[in-house]
């Protein structure tokens, strides 16, 4: 049993808030992690808040990569959820963690999709 | 020590097919959950692979719904991660188990941004 996809939470845990804070910064920083790990980028979404925080999204062929951020907690929320086998999502997080400066990051990986497929569903 | 985020993960398996290779039908249930549960929408992405499935992204000011579908196997993954408490994102999750007739769906509540903050980070 197969999972379709893999879905990496990252913790961004103790980073450098004025990176957290830079919208231009941090959509260079995940499309550059999506298409060097080789990645299709279909469109991206980045968005600031007031007073601080960002909010970005970017649909992928292979799925999306988002990120959340809490500049006045030194802390942001990324997830990278992949299908296939065409880039890795663990080197995209290492080249994220690495862009925010965390010095305690957290990585979670969960299946999606793990299915005991009824042969009512396989044949519809 | 409270969450900044709740993410909520949905698995969405033994559902309708036809309408998990619907574009309109998919953008309209998620813009509709988004909205009908009182999370502001900043900007979407959809798009339609070939020969079937869609991913969509919507980024809202709570921060971010997803979904990414395999018609072929009756199944999607979507995300609804939200911070603040402007809506619920049980309810909306309700409401698209509802629109794809999912039969077998699951629903995992996962905290993010749980953080022991250092006085270093709170104070810069």
């Amino acid at each position: 049993m197969n999972a379709l996809g893999r879905h990496i939470l990252l913790e961004l845990r103790d980073s450098n808030p004025e990176k957290l804070n830079d919208l231009p910064f941090i959509r260079s920083s995940l499309l550059n992690a999506a298409s060097e790990t080789g990645a299709t980028i279909i469109d991206h979404i980045f968005h600031q808040f007031s007073p601080q925080g960002v909010t970005g999204v970017i649909a992928i062929a292979e799925s999306h990569l988002s990120i959340h951020t809490w500049p006045e907690y030194g802390y942001a929320a990324v997830d990278i959820f992949t299908c296939g086998e065409s880039f890795d999502p663990i080197d995209a997080a290492r080249l994220i963690i690495r862009d925010f400066e965390s010095r305690d990051p957290e990585i979670t990986k969960i299946e999606r999709g793990t299915l005991n497929i009824p042969a009512s569903i396989r044949n519809r």
